[in-house]
């Protein structure tokens, strides 16, 4: 499908905000994925305020697509259904780790289906994996209440630049037939070669003053430091909402 | 798009298997969703073995879309990023409860890209949420290393059923502008009224001799004591897969 083939990441946009019936079409595309027993436990919440959006963006460092004209946060959300399970008399049991997962899924796919309906009506869109790290943050901000938890920003406008597709692994990397085939180190050193000898690397490994692009990742871009301060935090905020259990 | 205002999950297989075109096609869509720092912490099993298959529906009861002449599995997958760096003398520091979330993102939106190519390509595709029911034993059966964790499993094949779209809640139930406004009660009511008074809940309630709706979710489909058991099984399983640091 020539939209999912397309598709790359925007983080320059111009200030226009799409039309009502352009953010509808794309929200009505979110909700038509697969979701668990359709008991649809996730939330979307579209921000265009530029106070709320100025918040928004502190938590995403400020990156340049952090400073789109549209935020759209996905939400695993069992407060929704929980309440309308006490209203009716039915003892709810969501407020645990299996339940955050079918709400985190089920929020996952229907921001893909947002995004691939955005890019068909001329948007653009990147995801903000930065979302994770300030989860609590984002969830003051958008007022969330016990039982919500973000899983995924969406920062979406008309794009006022054209980048190139991004490489991927050859498919065979991600790919395995019948069951999993664990990687040999000739395996690894064939299905990155491509990728270790671009120009893109050569440029970054001078820039980083680094002697290959994996400690670029480990020391630079995704430090095991901070992934384990980020995955505390994340574990505390699942507990106070019951996720853990 | 009208692939995807034309989903439904299908249930009912022929036993044709598609082309391996159709299936690059649709693994290349997949691996063409964003994810997190072009990292690609995911794999992907399509299994079309039939005793592996038998194996595989027993971890979901069976239940007809597990019939499926493909199962495709989307995993976490840190094992083979690791490797990587581990090769290049670079620390890796990805077993941690934030890089489990970055994996299953990745996992999901690649899942998503590949249903819509499937479905474009005239296949029906169904969810198979037991995924999380039974993520241990279908690790096993795939012959899963540690740092990888089935997060999706997806049943395709062409169609021999056409069953209707599925209802959704009103948009307005899960859609929220600017930050998150809270339900009152006659928000639930107001909400849940169509598909509370549909002539498929009259005969859901009759055959399950119950009150109403919410009773059946609490107390058939999706009862806490369930729960909390798989919730249990899948901390102590991430834990092991060093997911829960």
């Amino acid at each position: 499908m020539e939209t999912i083939f397309n598709h790359r990441s925007i983080r320059q946009f111009s200030d226009r905000l799409p039309d009502s019936d352009v953010i509808n079409k794309m929200l009505t595309a979110a909700v038509r994925a697969s979701n668990t027993g359709n008991m649809q436990v996730y939330s979307i919440i579209v921000t265009t305020d530029s106070d709320l959006r100025t918040q928004l963006a502190s938590c995403h460092f400020n990156q340049p697509a952090s400073k789109a004209p549209l935020h759209v946060t996905f939400c695993v959300d069992v407060n929704r259904f929980s309440k309308w399970c006490r209203l009716r008399d039915a003892q709810p049991g969501y407020d645990n780790f299996l339940w955050f997962l079918c709400g985190a899924t089920d929020a996952l796919l229907a921001s893909q289906n947002f995004v691939l309906e955005a890019e068909h009506n001329g948007l653009g869109i990147c995801y903000l994996g930065t979302c994770l790290y300030n989860a609590r943050k984002i969830s003051e901000i958008l007022k969330l209440p016990k039982g919500v938890i973000p899983v995924a920003t969406i920062a979406v406008g008309y794009p006022i630049e054209t980048p190139e597709i991004t490489d991927r692994l050859p498919l065979e990397a991600v790919v395995h037939y019948q069951t999993y085939s664990d990687y040999s180190d000739e395996d690894i050193n064939r299905l990155w070669h491509e990728r270790e000898n671009s120009d893109e690397t050569s440029k970054l490994l001078e820039v980083n003053q680094l002697p290959n692009l994996a400690q670029i990742f480990t020391q630079k871009r995704y430090p095991e430091k901070d992934n384990v301060a980020i995955s505390e935090e994340l574990i505390s905020l699942l507990k106070e909402h019951g996720f853990m259990n």
